[in-house]
């Protein structure tokens, strides 16, 4: 595709996504309306990465966008609880998110918690309500978000995220930690859209699997760099927050440089492993390039 | 049923809510282990009333134990987590559950907060995975479970006790409180063994949903009224604090007499509810009578 027919692309895969955000989310004056309102505040903005990911893995196994749009939103509801929860004073305890408040300063603490809990519940809500999947495809899409988001997932991630506080971390250390932490829903966004898919090779599952650890390892690589290399204004978060604490990056135990080097060459792998698809990939492939020319 | 057939319906039954719950949680040795020995800390003791009404009105509508597990399991996950959160400093703010110190005490507040999201999750895992249930009945469990879970369900219900802190509701607020924060499950453990059952009449699922929110509100007069007549030994948790605090509860609003009496008269409509089921319903039309004479 060329650039243009990229933005094209996303711009509308983004469109059928908020669409898709706020027909979900209950109208704000809903009750308890406090809390519906915060859901909204925690829901918009972002960069949307994982809804295209699933839009562009979804696409490149032939599935129409329609079949993808309860997988897409999914995702990014799980991503929004985790960011919320990640930023509360018990946890990472950050004032700024996307670049403005986050919900416990914008609100208070136990909305917070609230507001995180009710976006996980309507993720499996979503899932389960999906008009658009068959009863087996939506059971295997729940079942891979819940172990993907679980303990043994993104959650447990940021466990062992507040346990390396003021630790200093393997490299090994830090990969398993980051496998979990973001590895595991990047994996998914691959993952869900083949349970709609049952006709897909063992060759594209496998691809789609490769490509996913490599991207999602990339990006937290990528992570990192920016922490020290870009502003706050830029991150929408505060910069030089890991570096300046006493945190296991991949900066911090390869030096910057390196970091780049290794980030560069996982971002080469992600685009081979999608070698074997055709042209209904190259939303996937453009998605990718954007991603490693990110600066935020 | 006799006294004795119900002991051991009961034994029976929380003897397989223990073997699934077990099976269930990740080892507590496994990554992150301080997690996972917190997800079983939470996760014990508890009167496990919500898994025994599955089971009793799984029962009475013909369904054996196995395929009943999940959905048992699934509720006192959801149960769980919510205790968890809703005792946490930002929320109610109390030290003592079950008997013994809350999880944010026993551990750490941040380690609560991962708790009760990856207890979350596992009910919907635990659904997802179920091989006794076709992929048609777990879909619809987990669309009922997550919407009598969220912020139209018991997360939007302890919102609105967190917003009714120091406030006077009337009758009418409070009981839309409690329809959610403790109604909404206690009404899901009657809805969903009616997915894995769908040859039950109309009659029998109008029956159910009567039942359960007769129950419901009982539960949650009785509560109240326990708060005030029954000691912080009896009840594994603070005796006297709502009626202590400036919280509305349905003693404060009726007086202690007429709240007894109005727990009474629900307590005997959600038998009469039962009455056109055979006596495979002697469990729950038991298990009924016991939570009536709970003491705690």
């Amino acid at each position: 595709m060329n650039r243009c027919d990229f933005s094209a692309w996303e711009l509308s895969r983004r469109a059928r996504l908020h669409a898709a955000l706020d027909a979900a989310l209950p109208p704000a004056e809903t009750y308890p309306a406090r809390l519906h309102g915060a859901m909204r505040y925690a829901s918009e903005g972002g960069k949307r990465l994982r809804a295209l990911l699933v839009y562009g893995a979804g696409e490149a196994l032939g599935l129409a966008p329609e079949q993808l749009d309860a997988p897409a939103l999914a995702v990014e509801l799980i991503h929004a609880f985790s960011l919320v929860h990640d930023d509360l004073p018990a946890m990472d305890n950050d004032d700024l998110r996307r670049g403005r408040a986050t919900v416990h300063k914008a609100y208070d603490e136990g909305t917070a918690i609230l507001v995180g809990d009710g976006l996980q519940t309507l993720a499996f809500e979503v899932l389960a309500a999906s008009p658009q999947l068959g009863a087996e495809a939506r059971s295997q899409m729940l079942l891979g978000l819940a172990r993907a988001s679980g303990s043994r997932g993104m959650t447990g991630g940021q466990q062992a995220d507040l346990a390396a506080e003021g630790a200093s971390l393997s490299l090994a250390e830090l990969e398993q930690l980051h496998s979990h932490k973001t590895g595991a829903l990047i994996l998914a966004c691959l993952e869900l859209p083949l349970a709609a898919a049952p006709a897909a090779s063992p060759d594209s599952r496998l691809a789609l699997n490769r490509y996913g650890r490599a991207l999602g390892l990339a990006y937290q690589i990528q992570d990192d760099v920016l922490d020290v290399t870009a502003s706050t204004g830029t991150l929408g978060k505060t910069a030089g927050k890991d570096i300046s604490s006493v945190k296991s990056t991949y900066v911090r135990l390869l030096g910057l440089e390196a970091a780049q080097a290794r980030a560069e060459t996982l971002f080469e792998e992600a685009q081979t492993a999608l070698a074997g698809f055709d042209e209904r990939a190259n939303p996937l492939r453009d998605l990718t390039d954007r991603i490693r020319a990110r600066r935020h």
